[in-house]
């Protein structure tokens, strides 16, 4: 069994593409936002009530949208809603890219993250194009053959994968990488309200300093597919030892 | 000049306790998102408006409430707010732990990253005491020692602190330590509301199989303070070279 989700919401064009290619793998249950829910990084429900509407009859797998973010569709979707522990969660397809420093910000990415938080090989896709009606079959054999492989080989624990797919009419393959060291350069759009009050809108330009080769944005800038092995274990490693000796320390017996 | 953000929101009193100690390490901008931002993750808000209100006049230093989420509030405060660009960025003190997985999961600590990827400085300060009027005055030496640190001798690039408190009286020092390998145990409490409805609310139990003594939950437990170097790159570098062999691939050229 196969878990779907993803963070544009149950009715995106890009949920069914990935529904379409996991249905020829095996039995599938889609558990998806009722409403999109981009840039939601990892969010969950905690100080109000989620809610699900079973849609399973409108087609002929299992189908839930809930009131939640991405993260919480995985949860809910394995603790709670499909019928017996799902063999990998596949999120996407993403209308727009989750590449480099994008993977922090997006829904996509964390729902898959949290499958392998609860230790299922998982996977996030996203298509670098932003638009609704955006081409989703080029791709899909490539799907098809990653899906194929972390279902018969699984993934270390801990590693999850996102996947980018360039906006292109020819793939010409698929590329493992690393995420590149690339920033958005923020900017914030000032605008008055019709009550003269002050908003902003939140926009930026991307910028990739990052002239690696071994990168997911050179990947895609070559028409490959990037696949960059994404674990959710934050701790830098190779700072922990200096970091000892600027800052440990073991005090005198305070008394509060 | 030190920039301190929070998720809890402006008015809780962790982020008055922390902007007290940053008051005695130089000038010190608020900006705070205006309600409670618990569990909000790395979110950003990409598709709604942005609020600001100057709450300056309260007060001797500059503050500002934010509608957005922490990451909003960092991004807004340095580009935006900051008379100039600040030196540092704290966030918190968290109203509850940050600590191993909860990382992924924690406002407080996204804005701590958010500011490590705009190239400042960061710390996430968490206190293991979700209540309200948790005390937050047995902390503020070790704060004020951290930040210190932190401002003279800077953090490696890509890298942020995260910084869990014990709730004791008697903190016995700090221990630089590795995220633990726990997670929480979903569960979901399901509900009828008034009309017939099913809801439901997320919970769970926190578990920690993770023995080792170089832990942040390790630390905690002996009553230190945890300090984990914390990156945003998120590639899991010992994997890459296994999934080449396993995916890289070059395509005949496709024509579309």
């Amino acid at each position: 069994m196969i878990l779907v989700c993803n963070d544009d919401g149950v009715f995106a064009p890009g949920i069914k593409a990935l529904t379409e290619v996991m249905l020829e793998l095996g039995d599938v249950i889609v558990v998806a936002p009722d409403s999109p829910q981009s840039g939601m990084g990892h969010a969950i429900t905690i100080s109000d009530t989620i809610k699900i509407s079973d849609m399973s009859k409108e087609v002929s797998y299992l189908k839930f949208s809930c009131s939640g973010t991405p993260v919480d569709c995985v949860k809910i979707g394995v603790n709670r809603l499909a019928p017996r522990r799902p063999d990998m969660v596949v999120s996407g397809i993403n209308h727009g890219s989750n590449s480099s420093i994008n993977v922090i910000y997006s829904g996509t990415m964390s729902a898959a993250v949290e499958g392998a938080v609860i230790g299922i090989p998982s996977i996030g896709f996203s298509l670098s194009d932003y638009s609704y009606d955006a081409d989703f079959e080029v791709c899909k054999p490539f799907i098809k053959q990653i899906a194929e492989d972390v279902l018969q080989n699984s993934l270390p624990k801990g590693v999850c994968l996102n996947v980018n797919i360039p906006k292109t009419k020819e793939i010409k393959g698929i590329k493992v990488a690393r995420q590149a060291k690339a920033f958005w350069d923020e900017e914030l759009d000032q605008r008055q309200d019709p009550r003269g009050g002050t908003y902003f809108w939140l926009t930026g330009v991307f910028k990739n300093p990052d002239e690696g080769q071994d990168t997911d944005e050179f990947a895609l800038a070559q028409d490959f597919i990037s696949v960059v092995p994404t674990q959710f274990d934050l701790t830098a490693y190779e700072q922990l030892n200096t970091l000892k000796q600027r800052l440990d320390y073991v005090g005198e017996t305070q008394k509060g």
